[in-house]
């Protein structure tokens, strides 16, 4: 259910900010949200007024959005978005992620363990005093110049304010410099969740799909001093169903777009990167598939692992899929000659940013060169296994910590050397069967993709070959005990050199040829690719300033659309799936099983009523959870998926098949009182 | 270890004949051999009596080529193209294919049951005289003439052979045809075989790589009344590396290519077919690799099916690599302009051709259409059960049979009735777990890229899900009994209807919706697709007649080239590994463990004997046991494979990186001689 949560995909390193924006398309700043347009195009007026308000009632909480649905402090968000929360509260003889969490009273509300919620106060644009400090300063200067004044700002504005966070968003890659005030709320209960059966019915096949039957929907509550908050706006509950064409407005906190990526970044991506990764997903898939068919427990062990990869196939299948169209790689190419057009035709701009798509261009091939041997014995290495990510935590650690922080690798500076040590020293069990496959995984994707050139391999693999040396370190490593790991920990660099943990002792053997390859990828990729793609970002800035938007960065946008179904190789998909619809679908097979109280209400339900609907909204992971609001600020759904081109929204967004899937509230609000019998929480919402 | 072996793989339809030749480029037929060419590239005189001698002494085997290698009809091949043979010929004591197969006197060579052997005699151009049947009809009455004439050309030809056997050959795609008189052998015998490990040390880490270590050859003679037959013609045995640069020769068997395919069919590869086909083949790899790990039966069970998919596999990631290559789609796209610029040059081509161009750009919206629908309803229709292939047949068989033979499905015509009735009542065993498995992944992807549209899936599952419908079916069918399959055969339509078998029940219920798909993809796209294939090719051959050479068609071919190296993405590999090379390799770990004779022998092998080496001969599946043969008309090696990007040559020959890969006759030499002590062998090969 990762869906529109924040999720770390492959990606291609660097580039940001947005092209010219058209039809629906853009996640707006509220302070440049552009109200005459949308007048122009849906005769509504979206005022000041409207746009406080909003603001004020949107939620941020970790990964995903929510709402503000009531003046005591109640959140609407996904029930994707609550699941640790939920597992958190379970024990041997509840499972509320299985069967929902439901409360009578506000006494039964239960505190979700870290869980916490922002609220942005307000926006200060503070570009000018940036600027002014970084003025005429370059590379550390420069460096060290923006990071004091942006300390400085966000100082200044949150001088005042005991319950709040200020924090710096850089928009348009450095083109502008905002400090948003956030009020914080770290007391955040569980209110009301479904069952797993009917917030994620159709599973996996549906997920990023529609026709889309899900109540992906769940209730927190603010507290304060073990009171709900009183909140001084919150958006009013309209449980009537918008019809096909109505507009729609998404606030929320989308993750990251890479909008700027040039044709030749884009093409890399197609032709190297995005296959790469999806056909190892896909048969890692496999394997961990046939892994739980061994025995019950093996499917527990597994089920998770099996959930990750088949969420993170999708998100780069969808990818695949615009990298594959040529109508989408076809924008791509007008949007970015539009833009180069505009450059060529001001030589003042031309001398500032030089030809930053030719210098993309000539990136690629170190691109190409540097990949494999990069993930494979770097950015994957260990593929997901903890035994082998704590040995390189232990043998990095011990390496790096002697030295001034300045000199270590980023992960294990003083900011994040805390960081690295609870990870390193996590005290959570390890499945030595799942550890094996994917060490065994991680080395034949090595030895296939890195080529059999002994040279290359000899290192890895020395004389064993991939599943005879990932037997032989799960079998025989101490690692999974913390206290063999904490001993390391505190031994530093003489207890690592003294070990004869065959895991320490391998991570170590490895270790200096995969940070040649880190290193390799960061001087010939990483660094160039971010200095031209900033050149980009200038360019576009300079050329557009911000009458578009910005790429995202986990920040407050708010997106403009309308519900409207969409046509993909000759199929049509219509806006609306009803409650009669679910029953039709319903088979009784996993995953298309209905949850118990639901076969019981059936006969009780309108099959008429909306269930779950979809938007043209450019939204992207991150805006799990935020409200879709009409015209009149009222909440009218959920946001909890996009559909499969929505993925690709990461490098573009395209109207006729970008969409956006809801809940409804008026689903929403026929389910609590029908299937879940839950009045006060009804009458919370909408007053009856 | 398919390699250049004949492989089925994921194919668009239609499309044939060639592009201009460049380079080393061209599987050249040998009445057609670009002899000044060569000699203006290589210095060397390729001559009316070399051809004659090369031909007789090449030879065609099922699968395969090889060529004659003494005057007593001695063969040489590779290892890999008589697995069946050395399966047959094992017994529970003696497993030929791990062990290898060795003689010391002829009275210990075996015949391989159902091999054969052919050797092409004789072409005879008929073109005009298919023509002037064919001349001025069209549509059933063309089809009629040109099938009457031609069976009559072969009669004629093959009047006065007893132990012949007459082809005619379409080349040009229908601009030229040819009668190929062949000498058949039916007794072949197997003489020697090298251990698996061997032949096929570094498995399938390093098929279609290269550095390379195979000993990939093996030895059948041609027996004639029980006796070695005498043979007018061979090839002498040069024990002697090539050097790199040396001009090589590669006669053989080529089985198809498709390199007038247009730009717009090579993007829906790129876009459509090609990554589907590879996604499904890399999460059934793992799910077949798991599978294996349940227990050392289930490892047995699933051996097979595991090297076949990864072969599979590698062949079609071959292709990806080609069709995500800008430089490879380049060149693509200016021979495609070059010929249509001709073609526009000319009016009356233009008025006899039109443009097939557009016509097959415009076919490929119904491409992407109907690709998914046809493909998991009908063409990969229960992946590779044996069962459901079963229940199919019979189903289909009882419907088809009592119609006219014209207006039956092509597969149940009286022509290939039989063919159909054997495979359906084949005594084979099944094994199934595997049989669950390949159900439930072919219902799993059916329902992943068909789309959740109930309308589509209900035919397949109906309120079933998957996973418990593969397992329902597997377990209730009685098919796995001939004498069931046998009555149902015999019983017909009234059998079929009256049985209660749940996977006849199920194939009779989804067979509509099978040959729904089917008939839409043979209608919007096979059809309109070979029509226009057809005239690109009339195109070319209006443009450049035989000057170029024809698609690959299982025809007896020569292809001209040199022992080279290759560089690609910036890493360069030499032409050349030796013995010294295998045992620094051999790590002991499959697949580089060595067989035990090897390691026994190290000691006495030169370790500059050349072991492996490429060349740039332009090669195909089919041209696995090709002789490689020097200038003077001597072998010095046998090809047994091609590198990684040879897999393009199906769309276009880059002689920059496509790379044949080749046993050296040194290393043959040396091998038999110290490892395995075969010296009547090498005397009869080397004289000495």
């Amino acid at each position: 259910m990762n869906r529109l949560l924040l999720a770390v995909v492959v990606a291609l390193s660097g580039a940001a900010a947005a092209v010219p924006a058209f039809a629906d398309e853009g996640m707006w700043t509220f302070d440049g949200f552009p109200s005459a347009r949308v007048r122009a195009t849906y005769d509504v007026n979206i005022d000041r007024r409207w746009l406080e308000r909003v603001q004020a009632a949107t939620v941020r909480i970790p990964g995903c959005s929510a709402s503000v649905v009531s003046k005591d402090g109640l959140i609407l968000t996904n029930n994707h978005c609550v699941v640790s929360c939920l597992v958190a509260l379970s024990d041997d003889d509840t499972d509320h992620l299985r069967d929902g969490f439901l409360t009578d009273a506000r006494t039964e509300e239960r505190t979700c363990p870290g869980m916490f919620a922002e609220i942005l106060v307000s926006i200060t644009d503070v570009t000018a005093k940036i600027n002014a400090a970084t003025a005429g300063k370059s590379g550390s200067a420069y460096v060290q110049a923006r990071d004091a004044a942006t300390l400085a700002a966000e100082t200044e504005v949150c001088r005042t304010v005991t319950a709040g966070r200020c924090q710096t968003i850089s928009l348009f890659r450095g083109g502008k410099f905002a400090v948003y005030r956030y009020r914080r709320f770290t007391d955040v209960r569980m209110v009301f969740a479904p069952e797993f059966a009917a917030a994620f019915f159709g599973g996996d096949p549906d997920n990023f799909n529609f026709p889309r039957f899900n109540l992906d929907s769940s209730f927190l509550r603010l507290y304060d001093n073990g009171k709900p908050v009183k909140m001084p706006f919150h958006l009013a509950w309209n449980a009537t169903a918008p019809k096909a064409g109505d507009v729609t407005f998404v606030p929320g906190s989308p993750g990251s777009t890479e909008r700027l990526l040039t044709m030749s970044q884009l093409e890399t991506a197609r032709d190297l990167a995005v296959p790469a990764s999806l056909l190892q997903r896909a048969e890692l898939r496999g394997r961990l598939i046939e892994f739980g068919r061994r025995s019950p427990a093996a499917q527990r062990t597994v089920a998770d692992a099996i959930f990750g990869t088949e969420n993170g196939f999708k998100v780069v299948y969808g990818r695949q899929l615009a990298l594959n169209d040529a109508g989408f790689m076809a924008a791509r190419r007008k949007a970015e000659a539009e833009l180069r057009a505009k450059v060529a035709a001001d030589p003042a701009l031309v001398a500032r940013v030089g030809d930053p798509w030719a210098d993309l261009e000539a990136v690629q091939p170190a691109y190409f060169r540097d990949y494999q041997p990069y993930r494979h014995l770097e950015a994957d290495a260990g593929r997901s296994s903890r035994l082998f990510d704590w040995a390189r935590l232990l043998v990095r650690a011990a390496e790096e910590r002697p030295k001034p922080s300045a000199d270590r690798l980023p992960e294990f500076t003083d900011a994040r050397l805390a960081a690295a040590q609870r990870r390193a020293l996590n005290p959570g069990k390890i499945e030595p069967d799942l550890e094996q496959l994917y060490l065994e995984f991680w080395l034949l994707k090595a030895r296939e993709y890195l080529g059999t050139d002994p040279a290359t391999l000899t290192v890895l693999l020395g004389s064993e070959n991939p599943q005879g040396l990932a037997a032989r370190l799960v079998t025989t490593t101490k690692l999974g005990d913390p206290e063999v790991r904490k001993a390391l920990w505190e031994g530093g660099a003489e207890a690592i050199k003294a070990s004869d943990d065959p895991l320490i002792k391998y991570a170590l053997k490895i270790d200096a040829a995969a940070r040649a390859a880190r290193k390799a990828w960061e001087t010939d990729v990483t660094a160039p690719t971010d200095q031209a793609a900033e050149r980009v970002a200038q360019a576009r800035f300079a050329a557009y300033g911000d009458s578009v938007y910005p790429d995202a960065t986990s920040s407050l946008r708010l997106s403009y659309g309308k519900v409207a179904g969409w046509t993909w190789r000759g199929t049509e998909t219509g806006p609306y799936t009803t409650f009669g619809g679910l029953f039709a679908r319903a088979t009784g097979a996993e995953p298309y099983a209905l949850a118990p109280r639901w076969a019981a209400a059936k006969d009780s339900l309108n099959p008429d009523t909306v269930f779950n609907y979809v938007t043209t909204n450019d939204i992207i992971g991150g805006n799990s959870g935020s409200p879709v609001v009409n015209a009149r600020g009222e909440v009218i759904g959920a946001a909890f998926d996009g559909n499969i081109h929505s993925i690709a929204g990461a490098y573009g967004y395209d109207e006729a098949v970008n969409r956006c899937v809801v809940v409804s509230t008026a689903a929403i609000t026929e389910a609590l009182t029908k299937v879940y019998g839950r009045d006060a929480l009804v009458k919370e919402l909408t007053g009856k």
